[in-house]
């Protein structure tokens, strides 16, 4: 049996961020935060990504939860190695959590390491983890307003993910007016329009995974 | 224009939320905490139920939200009158702002007061707004094992509304897997199937808001 004690180390959560940033950089390792409301399909998106990277580069993931592993276990079985960290009642990761982890495993040969937050579109946004990029993800049953109801995610993350673009034609969900609200509220962010049922977008998502990853 | 100053009466949010109590009760207005994530459908509920509701009693509604009043706009096109709180960062409405209101507010004659929570499973469950019953509305694109992620909403809640139903043919959702998970986390907990969409399971509902409120 192994027992990890931790000392607060650093005091602050943007203290913890900006150590796991320098431990990423230095065994080059690119590191991505998934954010969403629970259900808008992160675990089921990380599934998809695994399988077309997984042969070709080194991937891990972390998995946000506040009660159980059953995302964990999902991702175990696409063959790819998993971290659950259980948060309680707690509704967001904070970098501490994710710095205590990275000191416990071997980072050497990763070349991604994806974060599953918990579900949760408003807590989580306003936590740096020391990633390199917030990726938000919003599914079309959700509703095409939610970019103006849940600002702040939006503003923070660098690329949205509309999954389950294979529901459109069954939900109140404007691709024109998704488009304008993600605009109103952060011009710069980079979307995808994703159905991992179809696989329609998984590859221009991929490809921008791997560009990052090369560029 | 009217500036409202209003000093922290009370300490704690369990204070403020036994002063609510006991203002709804002395006017003998029922009220309803709608808890859910973003996107699950608590506005169409809400409409849907308000037009049901409103010839017979008289209802209103709280919105709650970050950053807009597109909830509170769709409620008032029902003709029903609703107010306004946004929390800007905050992730969960609290008893004060509720006391607050209700302190603004003319409340003879109110049969109903819905509160929309703000769109997360799960800081809003921690929080007592002073309500009769916390509602929990999880819609089946979400899918069926979010009881057991989210203990703490649905562990809280006297009432689960499975919405969206009308997807469930499109959707990763098991009807019989999601009664089991309910029951292991609540067995206490009242549930309906609802479609806005086709109204299956609305009258089932609004029957029991109606006994509620005679009982």
């Amino acid at each position: 049996m192994k027992i990890n004690i931790h000392k607060n180390v650093f005091n602050t959560n943007e203290e913890y961020a900006s150590e796991v940033k320098k431990i990423l950089k230095k065994y080059n390792i690119k590191t991505f935060n998934l954010l969403s409301s629970p259900g808008a399909g992160k675990t089921t998106l990380l599934e998809e990504t695994l399988k077309l990277l997984k042969d070709e580069y080194k991937c891990i993931v972390i998995e946000g939860d506040l009660a159980t592993d059953i995302d964990r276990q999902r991702i175990s079985q696409v063959g790819v190695e998993s971290y659950q960290i259980n948060t309680v009642k707690g509704c967001h990761l904070n970098a501490k959590m994710i710095y205590e982890l990275l000191n416990d495993i071997v980072l050497n040969d990763i070349d991604f390491i994806f974060i599953e937050n918990v579900g949760n579109l408003v807590c989580p946004a306003e936590y740096n983890l020391g990633e390199d990029h917030k990726i938000v993800i919003l599914s079309t049953p959700e509703g095409d307003e939610k970019p103006l109801k849940y600002p702040v995610v939006f503003r923070n993350s660098d690329v949205c993910i509309i999954n389950k673009t294979d529901l459109v034609k069954f939900v109140n969900f404007d691709i024109e007016k998704i488009k304008i609200n993600l605009k109103k509220i952060n011009p710069d962010l980079t979307t995808f329009f994703v159905s991992c049922y179809t696989k329609e977008g998984l590859n221009q998502w991929i490809n921008w995974l791997k560009n990052n990853k090369e560029g």
